[in-house]
């Protein structure tokens, strides 16, 4: 944060902040897997867009956004972790309400690498409940830009944890699925993939989903997936920068499938790890 | 912030905190004008409800609260000013993704008082563009909850920069007029007022022009208001608790009315500054 390395304790914003005032700010999050960061260029291309979308400027290039990335990981001597990188508006020194005043900040943060599903639920598969909240449209807040609106996700968890279930799905304007809090999902029905394709976040994993059914030869589309297509599903998984690729076994009071984790859903996760140690896919952090 | 006042330089918020990752947070704002706190009460009480729904607690009460920000006020030394409360969701300490395991947290903060509109703008009006950008619909996110989920109301401002305008206001997701970065609209034609109702925060200024209205025998209704029936209004001002009435005189390249401050415009903002000294709707702070 502003050029210094923190312990993530003393790691703070100021409360005029308009990234906290009014959310205004978009951000990336790389993992890191046995000392090498996964896919790291995808994460650096949408943090850049999503900045130019904004209309945000750092000071620092890709390069340098890289080494400083590198240099949280190596400091905290993490092996596997999470690293985000955000970019604020800023404040304004006048307490002006003009964002074009505001000069933009720049955080990164490294921390110990967490999934969305447990080793026990990754082993049998989520228990996902479908809320009627609906995602904020991309006619209010782009979609492609990765952002920090997340109370109608919240929303859903809490009706999700309500109902018993572990984790949450919510809907498009249409009534269709869109995503979960911080993931996308998947179906698979007679061997093909579908994944809903309006208003969600297109996800890094996500796209790694189709490049590794490109490789394997699977079919996969993106397109509007309702409830009832969902529930019918052979397989479910689904897809997230924390934890990869994840299963979900149970649909509100539905069984997905045979309620284990299916055969398309393993191929794929297992050539998902695989990919952690392909130079093409990853790349080693220098720890001094 | 945790029990301690500081200055404004200091108070900072953990980049780990869901009132910054998520967003998950509700806030209000009330103003002091020349030592007295105006309608703390539905401050207060818009304050409380919000944090319900988002089903967050603090180990304060309302008067507790008073407390805290009169102390802010009398601290800060500010005579007239805008002081923000604010309920985050706060962190997990075991980095869990479950918001039920965070401790949420409050801060509250004074700052010398604010206007949307500057001295010159209050005396011509100001110059508003209508933007495509949909407010975030209440499906997704309550508009009952003061939040922080801006980035729709920045883009609208964005592009009212771009056409030369001084602020915006953007629509619903049927296009009519929803509200703007801060505060709602309000139209006057043939001596009636009306106001949307779909989607915009009930602001406790908007809800003082119904008080003043009522005093004042004046019509006011709320529902929708289309981009033509603002354009063609004989009147139009914004409310905000940051400045309180504000005349609009041109919406994109139209005059409204005679392009001046309106008579009706002109008594509802004396008798809403004539409030301020009233003891039903204000209450001394008592500086040490």
């Amino acid at each position: 944060m502003d050029g210094q390395y923190l312990p993530m304790s003393e790691a703070k914003v100021s409360v005029l902040d308009w990234g906290f005032l009014h959310s205004d700010a978009t951000y990336d999050t790389v993992h890191v897997w046995d000392g090498r960061f996964f896919r790291l260029d995808l994460h650096l291309d949408r943090f850049f867009r999503g900045m130019e979308k904004l209309r945000m400027k750092l000071p620092y290039n890709r390069s340098d956004i890289e080494k400083i990335l590198s240099n949280c990981i190596a400091l905290s001597g993490h092996k596997s972790a999470y690293v985000e990188m955000i970019c604020t508006r800023g404040g304004s020194p006048t307490f002006s309400r003009d964002p074009r005043d505001a000069e933009n900040r720049f955080i990164a943060f490294a921390v110990p690498f967490g999934s969305v599903a447990n080793s026990e639920q990754l082993e049998r598969g989520l228990h996902v409940a479908i809320s009627n909240t609906v995602r904020i449209p991309p006619k209010s807040v782009d979609s492609a830009i990765k952002n920090y609106h997340w109370l109608d996700l919240v929303k859903g968890l809490f009706e999700a944890y309500d109902s018993g279930a572990e984790t949450a799905l919510i809907v498009d304007i249409n009534d269709n699925i869109a995503e979960g809090p911080g993931f996308n999902v998947f179906m698979v029905k007679n061997g093909r993939l579908k994944t809903p394709a309006y208003g969600v976040l297109a996800g890094i994993t996500r796209q790694t989903v189709f490049d590794l059914c490109s490789e394997l030869g699977l079919l996969v589309s993106t397109g509007d997936v309702d409830r009832g297509e969902l529930k019918d599903a052979d397989e479910v998984f689904i897809t997230s920068t924390a934890g990869g690729i994840m299963s979900v076994t149970r649909i509100d009071e539905t069984v997905v499938g045979d309620g284990t984790v299916g055969s398309v859903t393993r191929q794929l996760t297992e050539l998902y790890w695989k990919k952690h140690v392909d130079p093409a896919w990853s790349r080693p952090i220098i720890y001094e």
